[in-house]
Order: structure tokens, then sequence, then C-alpha cells
């Protein structure tokens, strides 16, 4: 089953820490193909991709108000309370990451600010599939209504019923989503990109996805529009001491291997009886799993390694996992020292199904090593920074020489004209 | 020479607004053949490509403590100095842009937080070409460092005496940069991207480039490397009102001009004598300019346009300026509303050369329209956010219902588990 490697030697690292290969590049053309032709015949091809790939007649594409009143018939009392308590949390995360304007004044006479401004217009990808993500429309809508976008769009694949499972419909209308589409794959990902007559352009597209839309994703943000982050299966990594439950560590490493056969789960134990007793928790809570298929074949792609306290630090930052688990006594002294991560959860009574969820947190995070660059979906990912100066006549009459200087130097006398005629003019 | 548009109606902005067009899908092939040949052959195919498109041989690509000292002596006092004043603004700008940990408590036991943290190893490509960009150098390497940058790398390509500029060396050695190699070109994209025997891989890659250098940053940032932004021509939009200078408006228009024969000036008029006074002035300037052949032909690129006042926003909000120069007497309260712009200049004593060299400011912006979903570089670009939580005993207790009530609702059961058994060991 999962494969256990005791104190292997840095040199095997690199192996150990390498992702199950996730090639897109061969879906490249198809892709494109189905892109070039939303560009072109907008809401038809959408249309007819819908019946060739979903099974599904589309009339409307937008989801109606009446629809959206239905929908909320179909969420049970229990899963709406839950969506409104996960919802509070995640508002009140997100909300927290506002930056107030500082002007700073960096030479006399010249002030230069920084002022967050929300995108005007996002787009949200939610896929369907075994599951209805509902959380993940929570994750990407609140804290783009947050920012403050003014347009906050949402595409879905319709089932071969025509409609899009009414949780995802329910938390769209709870998250304050504008518009939804019942639109899935790589069409609805050009149909965002390129705007067709039902579905508005945008100017980034977040969400995760099958292999289409994400190649579709790639495209697209070569010239049209923002994406979120590169997309690959999910992974957590958890590190264990002896004081870690060994229940709770198996718990987690599979609730990553339910996710998808692709997905990974990595436990480091500073001992071997730690990795024994949670591989043992491992086979009796698989066996009563009702997604065990999926769990068995991403244990296939997932590891035990035993490493000296020591080593763990390193390993971890060069494995820069999306999901970091730290079930150890002195956990927050291993947290200081982790520089590639996704979301770190600190002791053993958090699991990470918390952030998955409910805790306040963004579920949509970098995986396949990209958390060494790139940071979760968070309030920045949906605004831009403009940087905005003011210079008095005296500040430009200061600075001028230098700007002179550098200019006159880049060969770029016309940048040097700009200040010289305004030295002159104070 | 430029075209004039008096109060055009709405439907025509988008193509006023369009960009000169700049296609580098036909240079991919070219570019990620070159990648592929690095990342098979390393060293060995980066000095051969120097030698066929830089006609110079290499022996070594680091630049040696030897020439970093010989170049210093090659840098007059007077620009070493204006090199000296342009660092203290842009650390006092960049530096402030850190921000504090602030835990939240987003449920009773559930605290949250975001933490930065900088991206270990980054790479920055300086192209040469007409002029030595030194303060490219200071507008990327200065920001790694305030972040922490723990590796910080620049690639600029040799001249035919096999040297790099000495004031880009200086420029880079006064801003800490760790290694400077001589090689460029998609050959120092692909070095970066996969690391060579003499350059080390890096996890991010900044700054500009001609359209092969382009092409290969788009090409790596696929699933190797993460990039700053998508390149484009350098462009800038000026807004003058009956309160502006024109012989200054002039020559913000010409500063951008002389950047290349792509780049694209715009000015807004709030009425036609304005236009027609600027218009008199670039001509007086082109004249006298030596760069006047380049300007000539990126005016062709160029617009005016007289508008009312109360479209000047939405205007400018379409078109999305990496630059914007706003030279009217109420320029603060334009500013307020302006949602799609990369860095903008406020009233006639802030020239864009400021915030190209000197005043603080980045100047590494989003063109072709990314100013609608892109920030310009700042400290941000090289830091990730990493989230932390910890949750109590009593914290999971209560949170635990909702949690189990979503994982069950998105059939994933061992997310339900990982909670429950939490919950039953309180």
């Amino acid at each position: 089953m999962i494969q256990t490697y005791i104190n292997p030697p840095r040199k095997d690292w690199s192996e150990i820490v390498r992702r199950p290969q996730f090639d897109n590049e061969g879906l490249f053309g198809t892709a494109g193909i189905i892109l070039q032709d939303v560009l072109n015949r907008g809401d038809k091809a959408v249309r007819e991709y819908a019946e060739k790939f979903d099974n599904v007649q589309l009339s409307e594409l937008l989801v109606s108000e009446d629809e959206k009143a239905e929908s909320a018939k179909f969420v049970s009392k229990e899963l709406k309370m839950a969506i409104y308590t996960a919802k509070a949390n995640i508002e009140k995360f997100h909300a927290a990451q506002k930056h107030n304007i500082q002007k700073i004044k960096t030479a006399d006479g010249v002030v230069c600010w920084q002022k967050q401004v929300a995108i005007e217009k996002v787009g949200l990808y939610v896929p369907a599939g075994t599951a209805p993500l509902f959380s993940t429309v929570l994750m990407l809508a609140l804290p783009a209504k947050i920012a403050g976008c003014r347009e906050v769009i949402l595409c879905s694949p319709a089932g071969k019923d025509g409609k899009i499972h009414p949780a995802v419909i329910f938390a769209a209308t709870v998250a304050g989503v504008d518009k939804i589409f019942k639109t899935g794959g790589a069409q609805a990902i050009g149909a965002m990109a390129y705007g067709t007559e039902s579905i508005p352009k945008v100017y980034k597209i977040f969400g995760p996805g099958n292999q289409y839309v994400t190649a579709a994703k790639q495209i697209v943000s070569m010239k049209d529009v923002a994406i979120d982050m590169p997309a690959g299966p999910s992974e957590v990594e958890v590190i264990a001491d002896e004081t870690a439950i060994p229940a709770f560590v198996a718990a987690d490493l599979l609730s990553q291997a339910e996710h998808g056969a692709d997905s990974q789960a990595i436990l480091v134990a500073t001992s071997l009886p730690i990795a024994d007793a949670v591989k043992k928790e491992i086979e009796i809570q698989l066996s009563v799993l009702p997604r065990k298929e999926i769990a068995s074949k991403a244990l296939l792609n997932s590891r035990i390694i035993v490493l000296p306290s020591s080593d763990i630090v390193d390993f971890t930052n060069l494995y820069a996992p999306e999901h970091l688990i730290i079930e150890t006594q002195n956990y927050n002294e291993t947290a200081e020292k982790i520089i590639n991560a996704g979301s770190i959860f600190l002791g053993n009574f958090t699991p990470e199904s918390a952030g998955d969820y409910a805790s306040g947190t963004n579920h949509t995070l970098p995986t396949n090593g990209h958390a060494r660059a790139y940071s979760g979906v968070n309030l920045d990912s949906f605004m831009k920074k403009i940087t905005f100066q003011e210079i008095s006549k005296r500040g430009i009459s200061q600075l001028g020489q230098t700007i002179c200087v550098m200019a006159a130097n880049e060969n770029l006398t016309a940048h040097e004209n700009a200040v010289k005629l305004r030295m002159k003019n104070r």
C-alpha cells in the first residue's frame, strides 16, 4: 500500500517529494479549439458543447430568480445553518485582510502611496462531479464581495436534468453572486474570458476544474484574463511525533486521499513506531470509507517518511505542501521555520477539514509545489494595487537632478526634458 | 502624425483604446526549442546561444568580484550619487509595504492568521539594447532584498566585448544582488526556470525583455515557475484641462513615445484648444529629440481625444493605462474614481519620469490593459502569504457540527471522520 522510507538520505529527497505526474499538454489542442469556437460563436457554441459533453439541452444559460428560490427549498435547514456559520467565519477572516492607505513621504515634497482597488469583474468556476462543491462557492464568492468587485459571476455545469445542484445555487445566492450560468468545461472558461451574448467577459477567473478547464485557464491567461493560480491535484503533509494521536493523523491523511485518485498524502513521522501506529489506523479507517476505492488509489501516490526532527523543516520546505498539519509537541516552533506551504494547521485538534469548510481561512491553495512562489486565494486575489504619487514644485526641484542624471545615462532625453521643464518653472 | 478624436461617441471608445497589436505566438515555437535545449544541455546551450545571437564567446557566465570592482570605476560619481538617492527612496516606499501579523479569532477557540514569507529564490532579467537599464535593476532587486528573498540572481546579456554594462553591475551590487550572470534572451529564462551547472533554478522570474524573452516567460510560467506579469509595450495616458501646461504635457507624452516604436501615448483633453496647444508643443520638442525617429513611430500609435470632463473617468477606466498623469485642477477628485491604472501621477509637477527612476514607486507596471486585474511589482510580488490556524478542543467541539454537515453534503466521509474523532476526544 503506502510506501515507507526510513531516514532517507538527503540526496533521495527530491525523488521522494515528486508529485504524481499530471501532464495536460496533450489537452491544449482540444481546449484551444473549444476556446476559439466560443470566441467565434458565443452562446451557440456553449450550448452545443453542453449537449455534446454533458448530455443536456439548455434554452437559458442564466439561472433565473425562480430557479434560485426553488433551489433554496431543496437545501436542508441543517445545511443552511452550516453554510451561514461558515460564511460568517470566512467573512471575518477575509475582511481583516483589508489594508489602510499609508502615505509615505519618500523625499522632501514627494509623497507616494498604494491603494487597493477591487478587480471590477470576476468569474468563478465551480465544477460538478462526484459532489456539489458549495464550499468552493463560499471560498471564492465571499472574498470577491468583501473586496468590492462590482460584478461577480459564477459558471457551473448543469446536470442531465438541466439544473445546477441546489446547494451550489443556494451558497452562491447567500454569498451575493450577481449571476449564475449553467456552463461547464473549457467552454465556460472561454465564455468568461471573451464574453458571449449571455455571459459577460470578466478580468480574472478563479476556481478548480478538470484537466480541460485547467488547460483552458492556462491558455486564456496568456493574454486575455488573469487566473487565480496554476491548478493541480490536492495534497497534504502531516508531521507527527509521539504526542500525535494516530487515529487523528490517519483520518487527516485519508481525508486528503478521498479527494481523488491523483491526491497525495505524506506522513513525516519522528519514529518508526509512530509511522506503524498510523499505518494500522489507516487500514482500519479505510476499510469502512465509502470512497475507499478512490482513497486506496491515492495512497499509492502517498508516502510515509521517518525522519529525525532536525531534518523535518528542510524536508517540508522542499516538498512545499498545499496543506501542512503539524501534530507535534512543539508545533509552533516548527511552524515558525516553514517557508513553503499553502496553509498550516497547528496541533492535534486542528484538522484540515476545518480549513476546508468553516474555520475562516481559504481552501483554494497552491498545489504541486507552487507554494514556493504562490499564495492561496485571499482578499488580495480579488484586488490590485494602484500606486499614486504627488510631487510639489519644491519636490521636483530637489529630486529633479537625480532623475535627470539617471535618464541621461539611459539615453532617454525626453524623460530628462519632462523634469527640466518643470525645474525651470519653479 | 498623432490622430485626434473630438467627442467620440461611447460606441467608438473600444476601438480608440485598442493597443498596437503585439502578437508573439509565432515566437513560441522558437522560444520553446531554446528552453528545451537549455533544460537538456544546461550551460553548454546557454553559451552556444550567446555566440549565435549576441556574437560573444563566454568562458565564465558568473560575473566575478574583480569585474564588479572594475565596473564601479566606470560609473561616474554623479550617477553613483543618483543611484544612491533613488535607492533610498525606493527602499523607503517598499519597506512601508510590510504588514504585521494579525491573529483573528473567527469563532470561539478558532484562531486564524496570515503570514507574509519571502519567496526563497528569485531571478531578475534585465535586457541590454539601446540603453543600460540600471533603473530596472533597482526596481526589482531592492524589493526582493527588503522582502528577504534568500537568493536573488540577475541575468543580463553581455555585449560583444563579453561584458555587462558597468552601470547595471554597479546598481546590482549596490542593491545586494547575490549573483550576476552574463546570459540573455530565452536561454536566460530557461536557465533560471530549470537551473544549469552555473545558474541556479529560481521560483519566480521578474523583468522586461524582447518578444522571445516574453514568450519564454509565458511558457515556463505554465508549470515551472511564477512570473511577475504578462509583458507588453509601455504606455501613458495624460489627462489635461486648461490648468495644464502644454509644454509639460507634451514632454510627458514624448517621454513615453521615446521608449520604443510600439509605445502608445494618449492625451485626453477637456477642450480642442488644449489639445492643439499640446500638439504644437509636441512638434517643437520632438524636432530636437535624439530619439525622434523612435518617438515619431510611437506617435503613429498614439491618440489625442477631446472629451467632456464627465466622460473622462469612464474612458480612462476602459483604457486601463499603465501610467496615468492627471494634469487638471481637480486631479484628486478624478484620481479617486480611477479603478484601472498601474500608477497615477498627480498634478502639474509630477512627471512620469519621477516614478520611472527615483520617487520611490515601482516602474514595473501592468501594460496592455492588464491593469484591470494586475498590480505593478511591489513588495508583495516577492512574498507569498501562508495561512495558519490553531483550534482548541473546545473550538473543534463547537465548530465540528458545521464542518461535519458540510462534509457529509459533499460526500466526503473521511473529512467528517477527522472532525468526529476529535469531538469524541474532548
